[in-house]
């Protein structure tokens, strides 16, 4: 929570309680809290005991000692839950003390929605950090130069995956200049990934049932990746930089530049693999780590979006408020089943574990 | 040198010898340079020995055990040989060895010479990644950004010289999308900062004399710096990112940027101070350290292009091959010192000690 956003709450009639140093990474002290009208308790658990809701960034499953002990019962809690990791016991013990869990990985792609999608906020932010970090350890110039001293060609960019992030990534890189390519499974992302300003890479391989009847990527099969890959090779050989984005939430991510790729780049070239969370696009990808493989550099990084606290509180505060606001009814709590968003963001209510839905093999590049 | 630049002196007609290893941090082997056609030695003096003309990165007064006694009778060479800091006993030495020594740091601002200027070519190198490491440092977002989780700010850049590396560092963030804002000794730098995207920032302090006769800023006195710090202060309390460039070559970087005005930022803002070297032009910087101060991260990177060693070596490698052309007629070398360009950088020549020419204490930022 920012305290902008906490303003708003207190002003549609909300009392909001703070733990102190919340705020503190994103660069706002216990005293900005304060002067929003912010209760700022020192005690953590005052805070699970007195509050009716519980804004968090991440719990349950997507923390390692995430446990349903500190919730009381009744208790609304919204955050990033980690809905695929959870522990059954954990959703028992949620059920059981009637808390009503919603996980925000699990807001549907609709549009009415999109204001609380959090993955997408976040992959957002992680898609133009992908390539703010890429150009900040390349070992050339990204834009095109003419000086005096002679031309300098753009540096290749070649984007893997065109969601969120792969779309933010390429927007970027356009903006700094480069000259960029993109791929992605899905033949229909052509028009999009053009719009931003890449060249879209076709590769000859079947995809016909690439996307869902969402219109994202599906889990193809091992021919499928087999040839993909080879193909991705040649591509990823002529890059200065890439930045893949094919992840599969709660699943293990496909395996699309093989070592024989990274091997074939420049000296001197980086990758950023944003898959690294699921095992990594990336053969050589070691999640957050930096590892040096045949003179390029690959990053592994699981969590872009936290180096850039202040914006990613400011939309993730957003997008909670969004939610919130969705049940509550005339100042009160009112959640509401029938709600497609609730529904589908709902792990335990009213006593019983109701989620988590069947992964259904989606795309979050 | 670069393959490619060396490939040019071949269809001229000279020979090219170069020190085994020598490309390896721009990511040339030594293979790149025998395809190219050069001699690669294994021995370094090998290549002192036998070369007419010896170009060089850094050399002399530019690097720690710069000395003259490498280099042997009537021998060429051209490179950044630190004219400021050099021993007059080294400059002896030379001379007594015949030997022309050419320093990059004193081609003169004259657009004959432009193609020859390394220290262009390097700073506006600086000012790109000045940018760049600002951008993958800061806690935010530098473009500004409508999303359905609301509206992101841009972020401010404010920039201090307006010399080549400062227009380069406003074009960069420009680009990134920030707001930015620049400010100039040199009033009549408020055009060209315009132009490449940022709004100039006006100070009310006299600054009559501040351009020298070639339109470079001059050094002023200790009132005027004073009342120039109070007023910086206040545009740099504003800013999420401010580069500086105030440098003047051989002299110590005016200081620009007090304590307070770092610690009146915003936590998690980012300084890149270009004039680190000099001293730097902020209060807080150290040399080559990254200083976190009150929240702010402080860094005082004296050798950014090297950063970009890919860049970097291309644009060097022009400008030597651009001056050392300078030098021949019909293949052989023929030093003519009645020309502009080799009279001001030539330090040693015919036996004499020529320069360095009087500090004319202009900005280079």
């Amino acid at each position: 929570m920012v305290p902008g956003v906490a303003e708003d709450l207190l002003e549609d009639g909300h009392e909001v309680l703070v733990e102190a140093g919340a705020g503190e990474t994103a660069g706002f002290d216990d005293d900005a809290y304060r002067e929003a009208g912010c209760d700022v308790l020192d005690d953590r658990a005052a805070v699970f005991d007195r509050a009716d809701v519980i804004f968090e960034v991440e719990a349950l499953g997507a923390i390692e000692d995430g446990d349903a002990e500190v919730y009381r019962e009744g208790q609304t809690v919204i955050g990033l839950l980690g809905p695929y990791e959870v522990d059954d016991d954990v959703l028992e013990t949620l059920a059981e003390r009637q808390v009503s869990a919603f996980a925000l990985e699990l807001i549907p792609r609709i549009s009415r929605a999109q204001s609380m999608d959090a993955l997408s906020s976040m992959a957002n932010l992680a898609g133009y950090k992908a390539t703010v970090l890429a150009a900040s350890e390349l070992d050339k110039l990204v834009p095109m130069q003419m000086t005096a001293a002679g031309t300098v060609q753009p540096a290749d960019v070649f984007v893997i995956g065109a969601g969120v992030a792969g779309l933010q990534a390429i927007t970027t890189a356009d903006r700094l200049g480069a000259s960029v390519r993109a791929y992605d499974i899905r033949p229909e992302a052509a028009e999009e990934i053009e719009s931003v300003g890449a060249d879209f890479v076709e590769l000859d391989v079947h995809a016909d049932d690439a996307a869902d009847e969402e219109g994202h990527a599906q889990e193809m099969d091992e021919e499928f990746y087999r040839k993909q890959r080879a193909q991705l090779g040649e591509e990823v050989a002529e890059a200065d930089v890439v930045i893949t984005t094919a992840a599969i939430p709660g699943g293990p991510a496909p395996r699309l530049v093989t070592e024989e790729a990274v091997a074939a780049m420049d000296h001197g070239s980086v990758i950023v693999d944003l898959a690294a969370d699921g095992g990594g696009n990336c053969d050589v990808t070691e999640a957050d780590e930096r590892v040096e493989y045949e003179g390029v550099t690959v990053f592994g990084p699981t969590n872009l979006p936290s180096t850039l606290p202040r914006t990613a509180s400011d939309l993730y505060a957003n997008n909670l408020r969004n939610l919130f606001d969705l049940l509550v009814e005339e100042g009160d709590l009112a959640i509401d089943t029938d709600d497609e968003i609730v529904d589908a963001t709902l792990l335990t209510h009213d006593g019983t574990v109701r989620a988590p839905h069947e992964d259904d093999g989606e795309t979050d590049g």
